[in-house]
């Protein structure tokens, strides 16, 4: 069955246009169970797709994968409890390891099957991987170490939204041992760039990156570094972080190695993380009213062909030449598909690549082939001097395809830091425009901050928004600011406020 | 510090064998919650280009990714626990979302945070999955829906061996609903094919094919096939299953679709799994005194490239040599590594790399360099023809590594047909002969079977062997058995009984 209802403008409800672009390009569906979220084969392939690139480059940078338990000793997370404040509390705790019949004829917990501690599904896993950390390591010979996980987590989050929020999600986490300090800030740096080329290169995101103030960063590290992009409704989303996390899970794990002065020393750790989210991020940064708009880097199906005809003998000559250009197009590595179902028309066929974000659709009909033409489709018009849809010589068509996908892939890097520019706000110093900005328009307030808890919590309180980052260098604004636009004292650094998702 | 000291011998105690093998080649550890492992990354890397290898072969035939979420409720549980006999009970369950400080101080369960309904963590996702399928199927032109899931699934094991037999383990788990019966058995014998093409020609494992019987098969299933593999102490290993579900699920979970006859029909399911069991399942079959031996197609380092230099000099040039070396190598996609430790001699680097299992290593020394030689060592001599250890003319060594590999991967799966084969044993008509067998030299033990559950249970009972499979055609002894070995009377079929994992 065709549907081609139109979806929710998104000037109109941008919140009820991102869930009806998530159920209807197929990305995701609710399940059963509170919070949780099924990832559907396009949402999926998607995730494929960004976890081969994000793979590849760790491996570039000498880290390799492992696979930690599932389960975390309740022990284990109340150290990590003790010693940092702010540690949320929120998680999935298993208590009972048997079913039996009940009183009344259904399955209940054997009460026999009870654990003697509870066992934490994990939320983040840097109590038991430094524990394993700390059996391996001897010497500084045996450092660094160098692993990142991939799988699933579980925060028992109240208020979810598909991809953004759920209580299990999908994520990669980096976590590495070094013998000093330098190294270890150097590598949480050096990730923190691997996911900036990877979020601009791949999700075309446009991100900010920077460090985070001590309210907003990770409990158990000394310091965060994160990564923000501005989505559509001028929220700022955090597309990941990597945290410097000092000597604090080393000390209380005992993860400490002879160093080559035949001293005995604790580690220097960190570790980074991004996850499925980054699907949410990459929706809400290039949708449009017609639906997803997929970067090609990590689109399922870079290009979809179309076939248009009446009758079987027509279709069965334009199934012919969408095979071949499909297959000189599979040889230059592009992903494509060919939709020959019987069951619809091209029209409805149209909306639904455009509402799934395909950047390329080809249309063939019996006349193209006859002269051998193609008519070429861009998702969107965002390439400057090239038409939106095109008729072309077929040689030229699939001899420009690539061309093209590198273009889109760009231009949608562009417009993403485009539109995040023209929504930043710099050199505002008055705390009433400040406010005017931030609970009107939104977008990153860049301005200045005394560097007090007090005047963050009471920007917090009043308008809901928070410090994402203290910008990098290259993301500053020139003329440093001199006063806190809150409390209006000396600034001690830039910030970028912003309300979050 | 180098490890050296011998393994034990497979002869003396294969158990102790298997368990050093495992914990000294760095494949996985004990984890500090009962029953988990943790993977390192040697091992996470065999199993990397496993599931690398078992992907592509599932897209090959159709099959798209998706996941499903960990947490079942436990009314769908309870659901398949109804309508099937056998339903194993032991699972991890979830009955609390929030921690909070408990009288003495220290961190409890939240009686507050209490589930009404108890959460199971999945132990296999059918329930979830076709619960997800029955929202999604509407018609026969949704149909066939063909799913890969990779992830963890948890079954609370009492006696656990690392790989084997763990509380958590990964795996990927295929399920898939169709129109027809015949398109479902058709479904589930091709992926049986799949694990096979992959267990023979990837993991070199040297599989027998079949069906369970009634008390072995999967409970929920109308039919089980089953591939088994023959360890090097004579017990049988299950490495991967796939069910003819039926509509058994279909009917629970109201999967249900409009037929090409306008007729509301349940559909048919297939699912089928395999999991990092099977690296288990690799160290048993091909191992030996040595330590692993691993087939170069999922080997991570299929060429180790080892320098040997006295001094500063001597260093450079052989380095510069094994670059050279390592790099030729990875052009033909050879996956190399030079061991450059300065803190090892030679010595324990060839130790330490045979109990790795990396097929082949090569020596270089500066008078190698000189004369252009290098020394070429495969990890077992298993190839007929060709010296274990050979040095010859540098140019003649790096061409002939990829056949070497090839041939070496052949190898290995003769070498397991082989054994398996000449431990295996068909005809035997004498039950006190047969018991002889099962529980002295063990093995593949071929026997005519009346089709009875009392006669499969008594041997259970008596020796603790169980019907592995009823075998496939190919596998089937040529003169057909007359008898049931158990009992006397006529065999209904010839079953495959061994001692198993």
């Amino acid at each position: 069955m065709a549907d081609d209802k139109a979806l929710t403008k998104r000037a109109d409800d941008f919140s009820a246009w991102y869930n009806e672009v998530v159920l209807r390009a197929e990305l995701a569906d609710y399940s059963p169970v509170r919070g949780s979220m099924v990832i559907r084969p396009y949402g999926y392939g998607i995730w494929e797709n960004m976890q081969r690139a994000l793979d590849d480059m760790f491996k570039a940078t000498g880290h390799q994968n492992a696979y930690f338990p599932l389960f975390i000793p309740l022990g284990f997370i109340a150290r990590e409890a003790e010693h940092v404040e702010g540690f949320a509390k929120e998680m999935a705790l298993v208590t009972h390891t048997r079913l039996v019949k009940g009183p009344d004829g259904g399955l209940i917990p054997d009460p026999a099957s009870k654990l003697e501690e509870p066992l934490v599904v994990r939320p983040t896993s840097e109590t038991i991987i430094y524990d394993a950390f700390s059996k391996w390591v001897r010497s500084y010979r045996d450092l660094p170490v160098l692993i990142n996980q991939w799988g699933n987590v579980v925060r028992w989050e109240m208020r979810t939204r598909l991809f953004l929020r759920t209580a299990e999600f999908l994520w990669q986490e980096g976590h590495t041992a070094h013998a000093s300090e330098a190294e270890a800030e150097e590598e949480a740096r050096r990730m923190l760039g691997v996911y900036r080329e990877f979020q601009d290169n791949w999700l075309a995101l446009g991100v900010i990156t920077g460090q985070k103030t001590p309210a907003e960063k990770f409990p158990g590290a000394d310091r965060t570094y994160a990564l923000e992009a501005l989505m559509q409704d001028n929220r700022a989303l955090q597309t990941g972080t990597s945290h410097m996390l000092g000597q604090n899970f080393a000390k209380q794990f005992e993860l400490k190695f002879q160093a080559e002065s035949g001293q005995e020393e604790y580690a220097w750790n960190t570790s980074w993380g991004s996850s499925t989210r980054l699907v949410g991020g990459l929706i809400m940064t290039h949708g449009d009213d017609g639906g997803l708009v997929i970067p090609p880097r990590v689109a399922p199906i870079q290009v979809v062909i179309v076939p248009i005809y009446r009758s079987d003998t027509e279709r069965a000559l334009v199934m012919e030449k969408a095979e071949f250009v499909s297959n000189v197009l599979r040889q230059e590595r592009i992903r494509t598909h060919i939709d020959a179902r019987d069951t619809l028309k091209p029209g409805p066929k149209f909306y639904e690549w455009e509402r799934k974000g395909v950047p390329i659709r080809i249309e063939i009909g019996p006349k193209d082939v006859a002269a051998q033409k193609l008519t070429v489709v861009l998702r969107t018009d965002i390439l400057e001097g090239v038409a939106r849809k095109e008729t072309m010589d077929e040689a030229v068509a699939v001899m420009t395809v690539p061309r093209r996908l590198d273009d889109y892939q760009r231009a949608l890097l562009a417009a993403a830091a485009d539109r995040r520019e023209r929504n930043s706000y710099r050199g505002v110093s008055d705390y009433a425009k400040w406010r005017e900005i931030v609970e009107g328009t939104g977008g990153f307030v860049y301005a200045g901050w005394c560097g007090s808890a007090e005047c963050e919590a009471k920007v917090k309180e009043e308008t809901k928004a928070t410090i994402r980052v203290l910008p990098d260098e290259e993301f500053r604004t020139p003329e440093k600011p001199t006063r806190c636009a809150v409390c209006g004292g000396t600034a001690a650094e830039e910030a970028v406020w912003a309300r979050a998702y």
